[in-house]
């Protein structure tokens, strides 16, 4: 008999930060006093800082998918036509919210595992000269695949179009240069990078989205975000918000700036090409080699197990929670986390848990190879400590 | 940059059980209300219940020393002649404790990393018929080795000498069975295999140690052993309680009786057991060969390295805090904790951070092969969920 220690390793939600989980207790605050007026109004504004952005950034007590069915009902009217850019599960998201709403719909669509190439929105847009928007993933965290937001943002920059981007797992884990791109939109979440419990999602709204606002006629009314911006102004949400995960956002935003954004990023990255060097030591095929996110690694099952299969075994072997394919791949691939709170530990502990997983389904695997992958990957990057000579022997 | 999370792998205080915290958060109650009274009276009965034992138990606010001393000034009058097994700090610590209330002590000392034989107490037991107690380390956390407790008691059951057994460390990490062994006096702490932070002792007393209060003349208030048994009925504490100890220390006992106090001896044993395979696998001696604890392992650091500079690498390239050796051990040992809410990707981790500790310090270290060896015990011990064919390839 062994304990089996919970540990949450999927890419959203993700482990929440300590200091966050602390912060959260202090919920018996009232939104309509000050104290949380000046709470909010900093949370707002390191929002700002730390998604690197001139732009408005607004709250909204809703997950990801809130903020993005709000980019749509703001930004456009029934019939306008827009671009989608879909290679998994969260693009065709963008297309079924997109035909909720009666627009007409473009979709640029990518196999599972690619993204959609930069040169392909560009045939789009000079195809139509008179699309109102294009949408992308930042990251597809469905295939853990990204996109190149950089390019297309600079091609839909010379348009009419709003360029919005579902950044959910794209923030924290990959350069996202919102002003100078171009990226009109860009939507996050609470339980990603950001270290806290599913329940807020944030956007940052360029004044090329504002200004389409004025004229955009598709309803809204919980997700109205020139109502918002107004009582942004005042330290106010429009509605009842999310306390608890308000104080946890501003103790992670804390963290965030003292360690930078870009440092945030760094480590995602490096988790995340360890994994990859791992995969390949222990002869694992990568879902998509050819575009990988630092948010999330797909790697595929081996021949004949379902990845399932392997996904449920972590849990019961040592309580280990990864993420199964989504779509159309679930069964096919497990996903591996690096998003936010994630250290070099657990991926040490995660690569020997599956080492152990599909030796114990019958595969071919030479036990310890993976982490020994990972631990040269991190000798590579992470130098000793000078230390002083020992003080004896 | 990576993030560097901190990770608690100690001997005492040991990682928090997290209903436990949960529960310590409900501390917003007064300790004079049938409320706690209800709550005290069962996680008194559930002690008794995971020690295993008919004999009274006992909860004081205060570190296990506390309960330590509550043990001598109780049971003991002026120049009561005792005898004390010591093989380390804490075998020590029993010494200063007897002499701080004026016992004439016979010391029966053994080289740090080894035991007490039951043979030489034997031998003093016969040398000093008028000996009044025997004290012992049940678990040395100090150098990580055990005392043999079972043949010690069968011989102290044979003489008027109370048997005390400083259990700190032993509960939940070896057997224990108290009133066939005949322990007169066990004495536990909240901070280790109970997964709680430090503030509560538990101290389970015989009706042998109980008789020899009646005559016992040392001066005692706040330890006052009999007033507490007295309250204790009531559900009640002699002093204000730590309350929110207590509440945690429910959860706990509730969270082992579920799993059984076999299973988390097992499961630290298991542990121990694979952290000497992973040290004989990087050549690296261990300190206690002979009568292993499964609470702590003790591993000399390789010649002309103090085992200081290892343990101040894991907090500073990992966030993880591991234990130095202690008194004359200081930069010679490190020790890796096994009790409590420890499990194998734990020590996955912790052996892979150990190895590349190592490397970086110019040791010759083979990346991985530690690990292998505890992915290889465990492999050995923890056989796969039979699944169900694999749905789809």
């Amino acid at each position: 008999m062994h304990l089996k220690k919970p540990r949450l390793m999927t890419p959203g939600p993700t482990p929440i930060h300590p200091a966050a989980l602390q912060a959260m207790l202090g919920a018996e605050i009232h939104h309509r006093t000050q104290d949380f007026r000046n709470l909010y109004l900093s949370v707002l504004a390191d929002l700002k800082t730390v998604l690197g952005t001139a732009n408005d950034v607004l709250v909204l007590t809703a997950s990801g998918t809130g903020a993005m069915e709000a980019s749509i009902t703001n930004c456009f009217s029934p019939g306008d036509k827009v671009i989608v850019c879909t290679a998994g599960k969260f693009g065709e998201r963008w297309v079924e919210l997109a035909h909720a709403y009666g627009l007409e719909v473009n979709v640029l669509q990518a196999p599972y595992g690619q993204a959609v190439a930069p040169h392909q929105l560009e045939i789009a847009l000079s195809q139509n000269p008179d699309a109102k928007g294009v949408f992308v993933q930042a990251s597809e965290s469905s295939t853990g695949a990204v996109h190149d937001v950089h390019a297309m943002g600079e091609l839909v920059k010379l348009t009419d179009a709003l360029f919005i981007v579902d950044a959910i797992t794209g923030v924290g884990t990959m350069p996202l240069e919102i002003d100078p791109w171009g990226l009109d939109i860009v939507i996050g979440g609470s339980q990603k990078a950001l270290m806290i419990p599913p329940g807020l999602a944030f956007v940052s709204i360029s004044p090329k989205a504002w200004a389409r606002m004025q004229t955009a006629r598709l309803p809204r009314y919980y997700f109205d975000l020139l109502r918002e911006k107004k009582n942004a102004a005042k330290g106010e949400s429009s509605w009842t918000p999310a306390t608890s995960l308000i104080l946890g956002l501003a103790e992670v935003l804390k963290y965030v700036k003292t360690l930078s954004m870009q440092r945030l990023i760094e480590n995602a990255q490096h988790l995340a090409a360890a994994t990859r060097v791992a995969a390949k030591a222990l002869n694992l095929e990568l879902f998509a080699p050819d575009c990988p996110s630092a948010a999330v690694t797909s790697i595929r099952a081996p021949a004949g197990l379902d990845s399932g299969v392997i996904v449920k075994e972590f849990r019961q072997r040592f309580g280990s929670v990864i993420a199964n394919g989504q779509g159309e791949m679930q069964g096919q691939i497990f996903r591996i986390a690096h998003l936010g709170y994630f250290d070099f530990p657990d991926l040490f502990a995660l690569i020997a848990e599956l080492e152990l997983i599909l030796e114990g389904q019958g595969a071919l695997v030479p036990l310890g190879a993976g982490v020994r992958a990972v631990q040269e990957y991190y000798a590579g990057i992470a130098l000793p400590e000078k230390n002083p000579a020992p003080a004896h022997v």
